[in-house]
């Protein structure tokens, strides 16, 4: 009926294109132009929502097929367009057909290079009704039932995490005045809301000061007698720390990234050495230390419950970039790498990471439900004082529900569901290592502590004059190494067929030697060692038809 | 064959409940169950992505049905089940069946409080093939095409805004050294985003000072001899100023809220008065100007071009923070609106508002293609010095692909197919501006400029007294009428058939009064005048009802 009343009305633009007038923009707007239209969409519509992964691996490309420069060469033009360039059926089939081809199958079990893989095909059915909803999280008005439901699942997750008592959860679960978690884009953003908290929670209001957050970094040092604010990480913590302290204020040179141990591990007599000698220096403040649950580029984890010892005896914030290794929590088996989280001060995890959400969900979790009281922000229109709306503390405004897809996902799987996941990924990682160790060409360079490890080409002779090089030649060997590794890994990306990542390492056991090793990231279940003895075979073949007249 | 291969292997977990082994739980991961599922499934899509319109206005609530601490009480359970507790069907049956019916059907012509609406149907089907495709805007290795695409539709965008010259463009569209424009969460972020540009341009590294982002705010201020540093825009800004300049370090005291003129736009001899005072104060810096385009209150927008000049004339960035006006641009008829915001340093734009995204989408475009490089970051592992990773610069890491939507959005409906829609909502609203001021028990408080208003009950006899009122008086008349408005507010979201907002008014032709205005935005395309009429229409009826005894 309100249709109908829309079709009567006609705002003509005097133009004989394709949209032409309201009549033909409400069409378009409602539902699709013709049954034509409306077949060629069901079509691809039934093969993504029911044959995901058969659709991405005949739809989506790999990698360098085409090189980059030549791709952008096709999508230079920077006008709008007017008019309708295409019809909607043929704006659709070309995402599929000219567009996703040149995409990156990050499902497939050969991409094993980078933390995104293969999601269950039901994640894109939850994501589905979560956009036709269309919910805004920021406010009651615009989400009532989903922030509900977003409060309780932020409930289950700290629970999760921190395992307090029954009553605190009775007690906290649907409080519109406590905050246990906040979700937001991604694990970037997770880390800076954390930070933020824990910068208002050490600079807070007092007696003549209004606090960090009104008054500024410069008067809230002049307030507290500091000239400066440090944060205590290991080297291989995530680059957003360091742009979290940045966008903070506190600076990012004041992010001191500490030696590893042996394993890859933070430092501890380093770092209980660096906190003495930091509260000696007068006007030094630590915002807090960061324990690493998944270092991306490892998959190491950090000793956290030691750290949070040694945190709770000075006093400082202990926050956990559990961006990577939170959902570790989920399995029986390994849960105890992650022993001592439930520590923390606050806790960052990514759904879009091991809960196989579709991009993005990051999340920041706080042991105490009064410390995101130190960032929250009132207006007139939304987030009224004494209001239950989630928008008051949150470092965003408008936000998409992906709670109810994590939610949802939960449900379907069980934790034990997630936990066979999250042990097939540790136990291939394993696998994977011995495989790696036992083939002549390469190196083990971090052995998998969660799914992730990280090797290099190492050829036996190269291996045995580097085992006896003295320190410049061992220099000079590492960098024909990385070379040589550099190479081979950007010819297999380009030969399409799959993918591993690579990265440098310096610190840790390899003594400030800068090398270049490749990264294997096992989260894909359909990811078997079969397939991952083929990346290593394709490598040696690269390799040796390559170097076989390398001088090594 | 590799899904034969994984379904021999068997990790049992010894257990008889739903996901029982690896075999249930890769069946689960790749498709339905069994048909019955499939079924559900398809029944449930086909609903959603081709009858959108019918299937929220028969399935999803609309506002206070139930009480929010009574739908409180049904989420309280707080640990997560470690067997699936649904069958996939049944959980999207529970979506549909048992929550959407209290989420808030936002599409309702009906739902004109806020700046969620109706979004085309075929948004939904493009929201599904992104997550399929399920690429990570934060590096090419993740999303290669996509990032392509995405640069270029920014070019595209801010040749929208700045119309700078084809060789401007032809040079930048897919440079990898420099950055039009960056897509991140929503609004909020992007005003933090903007601002913390603005912050590193301003205190930017010179000799002996390696810049703010570095060494942190208060180094900064040591550096550049100043002790505050200060942010101007008008008394009706989005609450996300403050909150950037608070989480930047700045101290959100410092954002100087100016008073309005008689059409709600910021007071341009008080801006100027302001800065030369700002710039008499030694030690006082300006760290940016705001322009607001489409007050989310009022729908207002600043006289841009004059506040252009002044800033240009006194040296201090510009931002335009155009969330909801932005889209305005592509109507020939109402862009003169915006006119002058070619001239701002930096813009933001919203593509859940008026670009009628699904949630969410917020954009950050900056005049100078160098700016961003003041907030670039690397790692060893992506974004590496050189490469044309989008991660770069940008206040978030891992980024779902909404460019995608967006792009191909604007090729289905071109710029006029979103002229007519915007278009519709500025003549919708003036025709609404003139039923409210036809009818005795309504004041109409703003006028639309774009597409919102703001009005308020108040009946003739209360009206004539404040009109003679004296000022003491006048307050007393005043603060009854909020708590009328107040009451019929809730009354009728309560009552579910419609929703309009409300906000607090207290600048501008108020003279400082506190008035309690209802807040209409126009935005549906399918909210027409006789929608709007019986939206007043119940407002009478609640009044009469209510209040046909109060002494007034």
């Amino acid at each position: 009926m309100i249709q109908k009343k829309i079709m009567t009305k006609n705002i003509s633009t005097g133009q004989k294109k394709l949209v032409a007038d309201w009549h033909a923009l409400m069409r378009t707007f409602i539902q699709p132009e013709d049954d034509a239209a409306r077949n060629t969409l069901l079509k691809y519509m039934e093969q993504i929502l029911f044959g995901l992964h058969e659709f991405l691996s005949h739809n989506v490309g790999f990698t360098e097929a085409i090189p980059l420069k030549e791709l952008g060469r096709r999508f230079t033009e920077t006008r709008l367009s007017e008019t309708p360039e295409k019809k909607l059926a043929d704006v659709i089939t070309d995402l599929v057909e000219d567009i996703a081809p040149y995409a990156v199958n990050v499902a497939s079990p050969y991409f094993v290079g980078h933390m995104t893989s293969a999601i269950p095909f039901f994640m894109v059915h939850l994501k589905t009704i979560v956009s036709a909803l269309n919910q805004n999280v920021v406010k009651l008005e615009t989400s009532k039932v989903v922030s509900v439901i977003e409060k309780q699942l932020q409930a289950k997750i700290h629970r999760l995490i921190f395992q307090k008592t029954p009553e605190f959860y009775r007690e906290h679960v649907q409080n519109p005045e406590t905050t246990l978690g906040v979700f937001i884009e991604d694990g970037t953003l997770a880390n800076i809301t954390a930070l933020w908290v824990a910068r208002n929670k050490l600079l807070a209001p007092k007696a003549g000061f209004a606090g960090v957050e009104a008054e500024g970094v410069p008067s809230a040092f002049r307030a507290y007698g500091i000239d400066r604010l440090v944060v205590l990480v290991s080297a291989l913590h995530h680059y957003s720390i360091k742009k979290a302290v940045g966008v903070l204020g506190i600076g990012n040179e004041n992010v001191i990234a500490l030696d590893l141990d042996n394993n890859n591990r933070i430092d501890l007599p380093a770092l209980e050495n660096q906190i003495q000698q930091l509260q000696s220096e007068k006007g030094t403040k630590i915002l807090a230390v960061i324990g690493i649950a998944g270092a991306t580029e490892t998959g190491t984890v950090d000793p956290l419950r030691k750290m949070a010892g040694i945190c709770s005896r000075n006093n400082i914030h202990f926050h956990v970039d559990a961006a990577w290794g939170g959902p570790t929590l989920m399995s029986d088996k390994y849960r105890h790498i992650l022993d001592g989280i439930e520590l923390a001060d606050s806790v960052i995890i990514d759904g879009h990471k091991q809960f196989y959400m579709p991009m993005t969900c990051g999340m920041a979790y706080f042991r105490d439900p009064h410390h995101m009281d130190a960032v929250r922000y009132h207006s007139n229109y939304v987030i009224r004082r004494g209001s239950a709306d989630l928008g008051i503390k949150s470092l965003a405004g408008s936000r998409e529900a992906v709670s109810l897809v994590l939610d949802s996902a939960l449900k379907i799987m069980g934790t034990r569901g997630y936990a066979l996941l999250i042990e097939h990924g540790i136990e291939t990682a394993r696998e994977f290592a011995q495989e790696i160790t036992s083939r002549n060409l390469f190196q083990l360079v971090t052995p998998p502590e969660l799914n992730i490890l990280t090797y290099r080409i190492c050829p036996a002779p190269l291996a045995e004059k580097l085992a006896a090089a003295e320190k410049e030649q061992r220099h000079e060997i590492n960098e024909s190494l990385n070379h040589i590794n550099i190479a081979v890994q950007r010819m297999q990306r380009e030969a399409g067929k799959s993918f591993v990542s690579r990265t440098t390492l310096t610190k840790g056991a390899r003594n400030g030697e800068r090398i270049v090793v490749l990264r294997s990231v096992i989260m894909n279940p359909m990811t078997t060692i079969e397939i991952l003895r083929q990346i290593l075979d394709e490598q040696e073949k690269i390799f040796y038809s390559v170097f076989k007249n390398y001088d090594i």
